[in-house]
């Protein structure tokens, strides 16, 4: 008999089809659904798994359990010609955070500069995928997103905010755009989880157990620990990382009207139990903003001194051991361009997730 | 025979009094000369001593060999209702940045929001200075500079980037405002400084030597060598603290019109022989931002949700040993309270430079 496979791949059409067609099944308009297929698949593309088709399921335990809106109408709470403030009508973030991130570019394009709040959503997916909607429109975009409590502010002892991503993007013009992307968190959860399941120690400065002692060891994390902000400790600037993630954390929940802190939603269903006591706004948080580079600078010359930056630092004398300094953005775009042509491997616990999406569903799913 | 003192303490007034007059002396205006010794003090109060008056001298030497304009005519180089892009004619950074932030204060109150690059300037004092202004307006406010190069990006052996500060401030109600101002180094140059003079060893994770290795050695960090970014490296999230250094060099730098990365000028007169071989731009660049809390929503709706969201981070369980979580700004507010009443305590080899001030411009200084 043979070996089970480790992974089974896909082409990036297949996983749009069979996603856009699964959240049909749920009520969502054909454009959405595709929409929102296309958040998930930019993420699988770019390498980064978690947020992907790996996150289907857990969207449609929300959506059967009628926990979203497939249908939302948002209402502009606020509005200066620079500035909104909006109510997601509980829409599935993967809709709510481009149409968002539309009316932040629409702004930039009329006055400048565009800067959005968002309430009353959920998760939009990963952030980066919104400024690489900007850089089409030749504008710099940025996105954040609070979410669901995993890390420690430094000095305390318990999970207080969400891993809180910045995104921000800038074009070249020969060479590629640099593409920011990052978690405020020291790592992600998803190497805790890696971890354990490989039974490997942690190294110092990722997580801490319940008791507020750094720990290497993922079921200590896991259990009742919280991760760490980027930095670890106050002697390597763990207090800088808490502040991005504070900063995150004010934009899009506090200043966004949605829950803030330790009290945003749990995303997936069966963690909803561990929620807090009381809400403090509605759903999750987004901020989206979006730059005219006209704005400040001729584009075609912004874009002439970004391969200049870019040159300039793949130039930079190398570490020892190391292949020497990436540009922000390379190793995604190296993903995106060897899955678009070989296609997504996606691990067999994932592969199971969407036999279930599809029994769900009804909408057929193959995969030998 | 009495033991000289370790520190001599000064009323800000003083020291602010002083400064002005000095400013005065080469030629700066009198309310342009008040205004920059007024950040300069603010940073003293808030005891980032770094930036204060230990800064005067280099101050004094720029101007006196003619490489400061003291009556810069700012020009807008770009705008749109909600950005600017300014040339600040080689004048002060302590003036410009004041000036420059204005003008965004103003979009923002205008339109929503106002976003303001700068070139041709110099250093700007601390970046926290100016969100604080922005909330007397019931603003968001941001700064954002780069520096000339002391950090090296991940994976590379030498210094590509400054220490790159982030700032943005938010207001309680009854609480004290959130002021975050973080530079995205794992730690300020300061504190290898302070290292190598009690000949203690450095943290790894600070520092690597001119090879490219992590070093304990704050002289090899200091011959050659260079800082890291926040999060050390790959395993403690480095290429994240790359990321926001490099998100801010691109904003300030390439944006701006002015020096990015290695090429940005050194501050200091006796540093300038190490400059790298091109200019990129003008100056140093700056970055500002200012958004209307009521363009979100109800700004005294906004503070009560900010003292929430202080009261409930105060109240984190306690990581053993520590003595809790602290709200970004705390530890500067503390300082100022202090300072204000009972005056700036200023080390022996920042008052001698004050003294050597005093003989190069004539200007009166009192230290027994």
């Amino acid at each position: 008999m043979a070996e089970k496979p480790q992974t089974c791949t896909f082409s990036h059409e297949y996983l749009e089809d069979f996603t856009a067609n699964v959240f049909v099944h749920f009520g969502i308009p054909q454009a959405d659904a595709r929409q929102a297929a296309l958040v998930l698949s930019a993420s699988d593309l770019r390498g980064i798994e978690s947020h992907g088709v790996a996150r289907l399921l857990a969207y449609v335990e929300l959506l059967k359990e009628g926990l979203i809106n497939p249908r939302p109408n948002l209402k502009i709470l606020r509005e200066t010609p620079s500035t909104a403030a909006i109510d997601a009508d509980n829409g599935l973030g993967l809709v709510i955070g481009p149409r968002a991130n539309e009316i932040a570019m629409e702004k930039a394009e009329a006055v400048g500069s565009g800067w959005v709040t968002v309430n009353h959503t959920n998760h939009f997916g990963i952030a980066g995928y919104y400024p690489l909607q900007a850089l089409e429109r030749d504008l710099i975009g940025w996105a954040m997103t609070n979410s669901s409590r995993m890390v420690a502010p430094l000095w305390g002892a318990e999970r207080m905010l969400g891993t809180n991503p910045i995104a921000i993007a800038f074009p070249g013009d020969e060479e590629p755009p640099i593409v920011i992307d990052l978690a405020t968190s020291a790592v992600a959860f998803g190497k805790i989880e890696m971890a354990d399941r490989k039974q490997q120690e942690l190294p110092l400065g990722w997580a801490i157990d319940k008791t507020g002692v750094e720990t290497s060891s993922p079921a200590a994390m896991m259990e009742g620990g919280a991760l760490l902000p980027v930095g670890s400790n106050r002697d390597r600037g763990g207090h800088k990382g808490y502040c991005l993630s504070a900063m995150v954390d004010i934009l899009t929940g506090v200043l966004g009207g949605a829950n803030w802190g330790p009290f945003a939603p749990q995303f997936v269903m069966r963690h909803r139990v561990a929620e807090r006591d009381r809400t403090v706004g509605k759903g999750l948080g987004h901020f989206f903003g979006a730059m005219q580079i006209a704005g400040f600078m001729d584009p075609a010359e912004f874009k002439t001194r970004v391969d200049d930056w870019i040159r300039t630092f793949r130039a930079t004398k190398p570490a020892p051991g190391s292949d020497g300094v990436l540009i922000p953005g390379d190793p995604e775009r190296a993903s995106e361009a060897e899955r678009r042509e070989h296609g997504i491997p996606l691990v067999m616990p994932v592969v199971e997730d969407l036999r279930q999406v599809a029994r769900i569903s009804g909408v057929p799913f193959e995969a030998e």
